[in-house]
């Protein structure tokens, strides 16, 4: 069996991955570019994770893609669709919510031990 | 295909829930009162969600239980054992680190938009 803390902490780390990509979808970037961008506000994501990540959101109809041939190889970029930005409003709100509700029991659970 | 912005919210939840489920047991609880101690707390978590996590944290070894026969009827007690402590602290520095990141990449962006 894999060691569960580290199952956990991937399990964790998960579900915010696709609310950290959408944020960065606002303004259309190709896969490189955004995991560039991830990487410089602290988030390391690989090609293998965030490629397929990228279609799906494309597939669940939050993002929309298109090739551009004007650099030296063809990139697709990809940008929020309006459900996209639906999707990103929502998932930030819940996050805000979440990350309250943890700030306040892991808090307490602070005062409780000292 | 089931509403993908419910889907993610529930991704985005369930990442957190084992982290939330932890910090309560510190003292041994047993399911109903864990899952009101939860509920006081703002998360509500279904016992056909909590019981089955229960378990599989225990085979995890993270809990350790025992069964109470002291009250009207049997009550099996929940407790984190020592390796269930540093998941705890483990998963909880994590999400200290994940909620860092997050509020910086989410509040750039709202500087962004204004």
């Amino acid at each position: 069996m894999a060691d569960p803390i580290q199952n956990l902490t991937l399990e964790l780390r998960r579900g915010t991955l696709v609310l950290t990509v959408l944020s960065q979808l606002e303004e259309q970037q190709y896969g490189y570019s955004l995991k560039q961008r991830l990487a410089d506000q602290g988030v390391d994501i690989d090609q293998g994770t965030l490629y397929p990540l990228l279609r799906r959101l494309e597939k669940q109809g939050l993002l929309t893609s298109e090739w551009s041939l004007t650099e030296s190889r063809p990139r697709r970029y990809y940008v929020l669709n309006e459900a996209g930005q639906e999707a990103f409003q929502t998932l930030k709100q819940e996050w805000t919510a979440l990350a309250r509700t943890l700030e306040r029991i892991l808090g307490k659970d602070e005062d409780h031990e000292s």
